[in-house]
């Protein structure tokens, strides 16, 4: 969602002069909603006007609906993770979900997904928007390399890849919410390390 | 915590008449709690004192604290499941799991699930004494069993308990915290079991 909308099309006569450009736009829509999820306080539109200097209609132009704006602003900062392009295969994966966290830290507080939760948790159609835009957008890197693993002839012919993904995302969600452990933690990494490699051994396919 | 504390010795001749039994004051405390909860209320001390007409000192005699008194109240209705005593170690593990969340929604709606979940990522002492008090005592059943299975030699060796708990019980937290799916739906538990087959294949001892 923080591209920018493919019916905008721009060129530099379209541009007024002291009008903003569109992708400032909708940073500052972007931004002015996230200042208030981490205050705690209620996104209404009114605020988000206020906050940002945007109207009403370049925002409704932008995301069809408050919810869908809520969404985009929860994942600001949430990169899609670059699987890594070497070593093979376990490799590539353990990389991907063990050195993982400490980039998305980077950008990503802890506090901030513990808040994206809440509201999420809070509000069904916000928790259906967020994972259609965004998590299942994330999820789509992880289902390439494991389908490639059983192309390969690497991983079980039968594998089911979308409970393989709930399983292993499931176990680093689990540290957060029910233990209330920080996934940078050594003992909670050496945990969610010892739970992939069980995963691992229950995907691959067996020697022949 | 809904046990009656075990410093307080109780004889017939010990009530006055008039005098609440303290049975009558727990559950009275903790209804009044839950009550603040599932209205989305603050819960404070003085609305529980009010909502249950126990005395402060008469809560602070049972909880030592605000926090320990919410969370024993967001525990309310979670039973600890009984593994089933019948089948071999796979089947009373699946049969825990998979038929543990119909039992469970007798007593235990999706909307106390979720607004515990939400309370919990906001407070993080709340969530420690959950954790604690509640959550670590309903995985020791699960821990027992899978013991049983590493000494029968049926589980591998080296298998971390903790890891495997960690694991199967973040998958089913992922379908109701991440894709807001209800662990009682045929697709949902159907990608549940396929999660749970894939751990098993990763903990059963290696054929000889």
């Amino acid at each position: 969602m923080t591209e920018p909308s493919p019916t905008l099309v721009r060129s530099p006569v379209d541009r007024r002069p002291g009008r903003p450009r569109d992708e400032d736009i909708e940073e500052r829509v972007l931004a002015a909603t996230l200042a208030l999820v981490d205050a705690g306080a209620p996104v209404t539109l009114g605020r988000v006007v206020a906050g940002s200097g945007a109207s009403r209609a370049a925002i409704y132009r932008r995301w069809p609906s408050l919810t869908a704006l809520l969404a985009a602003a929860l994942d600001q900062g949430r990169e899609v993770l670059r699987v890594p392009g070497d070593g093979d295969l376990r490799e590539r994966l353990f990389g991907l979900y063990l050195d993982g966290p400490a980039r998305v830290a980077e950008s990503y507080t802890d506090a901030r997904f513990r808040r994206r939760l809440q509201l999420t948790l809070a509000d069904r159609a916000l928790q259906r928007a967020y994972w259609d835009a965004h998590v299942n957008r994330r999820r789509l890197p992880v289902t390439e390399l494991l389908q490639q693993g059983v192309a390969a002839g690497e991983l079980r012919a039968d594998l089911d890849i979308e409970a393989t993904i709930d399983l292993i995302n499931g176990v680093f969600y689990y540290q957060v919410i029910v233990r209330g452990e920080n996934p940078l933690e050594p003992a909670t990494r050496a945990r969610c390390a010892a739970a992939l490699d069980l995963v691992w051994r229950g995907m691959a396919a067996e020697p022949r």
